[in-house]
């Protein structure tokens, strides 16, 4: 473990702003979490505010509280929060200013570089404080170019895409890679976000900091790596943004340039536009289907986000989706994926994929 | 004009790893070109390699002969070749020393960059020789995130894509702006290249050199910007690669971030699979229709070029094409452009777009 970590939230636990902190809380193989910091939602157990979970992850209303009080005294402090822009908004700057005075590794995901706020900086340098901004662009120089390589993996790869953005593609692909390894399958997962890279994955990139022209070639690079490191049965790919997303469509490349044969597909039957564009409604399943069928790949399975619906709503939802597209759909937080687990051995047993 | 200008194509210009210095022969408002350097083609008029056209641009074999020799002087030499990773190979290096020390302003958008190359740097410093890389990522802090601001944007969309990279869509664009304006349509470019930004288009970014993250907010900016500073008629964006090359698929944003309602389509019905990369053929034009539809676009017209045809097997194949698809097919550089602007005209008038 890279450290024993304390998650910033500051008024966004219950949001889902928070969406790094939820996947940290969920899981993680790369920092060991023990506090989160949210004044609105202190004195309860995180995952228990997440699902109903108790998971020994206490809410503090301060970073000294959560310092002083968490089982073990966190050594690192991870930024849990996507703000407005990638900026750093003055009430989680105080608390970043407390852990760089406090000594903390602090690790930050937001677009906006801790290493360029002078204060920051300076603090953290006078106490020893390492600072770890996850999402600093690469040089150029480091980046590689699509080669073709992909022809030369073994190991079928699987993309988990979404129609929208934080809608729950991470986690299905976490609890997907779990589920295939319980049930004796080696997969491997590719993350492509700031949070995957945080959670532990061994393999992958931020996909939005990477300089547009290297996108496909460093998303290769990552697969023919983890391909040859680890041999896998499978390998997962994490998507990001949805493939017609106005604020940044993704996707294309996770499925073109990996020579990904098979998606699944998260969706959020209670949500009606892309998040924070009333203007811009969701289109319909069937021709998210249909576009990825362009893409060289064919739709295995939908599996749901019960956002903003009752869980009845919700499986009636699952029961109406399948008898309209023919195809198997899931609740995995409600139910789990071992159905998707099954579909995909005898998928790979059939050399389906 | 930013300078007068010989272009470097290196035993190149024949080929369309040179389409920069193509673009660059076939014209600029940015810089006054007199001369091409390359051993291959010299003695010849640049333009009548190119189409048969002359156009007063002269071949030399070297440097020091194209300083001499051109009509002008020459104040400005710039990087005329696409490279294998963008980087600066020998041959074109030894003559960025001597333009270096020659004091010519050199103007580069390959991805290796002037200044990170010491010699060079050092070279120009001692000579007063100014390094344009125009490749240079821009730092985040500068970079636009997608607003929805595009939906104030007055003036349609029309995007020229293509099936393949380097297959003639900045060319196509370019004659479509110039026919518009010779028939009084305000037409405005969004150049997304170097060279669309070296033939002196206003509006626009280089894609490829662009963080991911904020593609589509760069994109939303360049549109909104132009539509406020031209109130143009229309706005014609370059495309870039293609939505299914593997190696960088692009064109979802420049359809659904740009609210793009019209699409060009420009193709090479003597190409069969993605430029050098045999194993990957070139999918079919009614899949690429279909899939530009699922992106909220239709295709209007389909614009060919010759490319290792002859031209009775280019007629042959526009008027299959027109057969197989229904949809206009025009071959650009062979007939002009105009019955586009034709029919960009009326569907303006019956406010199709």
């Amino acid at each position: 473990m890279d450290g024993i970590a304390v998650v910033l939230a500051p008024g966004a636990f219950r949001t889902d702003g928070a969406k790094t902190a939820h996947g940290l809380v969920r899981g993680s193989e790369r920092f060991d979490v023990v506090a989160v910091v949210d004044a609105d939602a202190a004195g309860q157990d995180a995952g228990e505010i997440l699902d109903g979970r108790r998971r020994g992850v206490a809410v503090f209303a301060t970073l000294a509280e959560a310092l002083a009080g968490a089982g073990r005294r966190p050594d690192t402090c991870i930024v849990g929060v996507a703000t407005p822009g990638g900026l750093i908004p003055p009430s989680l700057r105080a608390l970043l200013l407390e852990a760089a005075r406090a000594g903390l590794t602090i690790v930050n995901g937001l677009h906006q570089l801790l290493a360029d706020d002078p204060e920051i900086a300076q603090t953290a340098s006078r106490s020893g404080a390492r600072l770890v901004d996850v999402r600093r662009p690469r040089p150029v120089r480091e980046l590689h170019f699509w080669t073709g390589a992909i022809a030369s993996v073994r190991a079928p790869r699987v993309a988990v895409l979404g129609t929208d953005c934080a809608i729950g593609k991470r986690t299905t692909a976490r609890l997907l890679v779990e589920a295939c390894r319980t049930a004796g399958l080696r997969a491997e997962m590719i993350y492509t976000g700031q949070t995957g890279w945080m959670q532990g994955a061994r393999h992958g990139l931020i996909l939005d900091t990477v300089v547009n022209d290297f996108v496909s070639g460093e998303l290769e690079h990552a697969v023919v790596e983890c391909d040859r490191a680890e041999s896998p049965d499978l390998i997962v790919i994490e998507g990001q943004s949805s493939l017609r997303n106005p604020s940044g469509p993704c996707g294309a490349e996770l499925l073109v340039s990996c020579g990904t044969r098979a998606v699944i597909l998260q969706h959020a039957p209670g949500r009606a536009c892309f998040r924070g564009r009333e203007a811009w409604p969701l289109p319909p399943l069937e021709e998210e289907v249909a576009l990825i069928r362009l893409y060289g790949a064919e739709v295995m399975a939908v599996t749901l986000s019960g956002e903003g619906l009752t869980p009845a709503a919700l499986v009636q939802a699952q029961r109406s989706l399948h008898e309209r597209l023919g195809l198997p759909v899931l609740r995995p937080l409600e139910e789990g994926v071992e159905r998707l687990v099954r579909l995909l051995r005898s998928s790979l047993l059939e050399r389906k994929l």
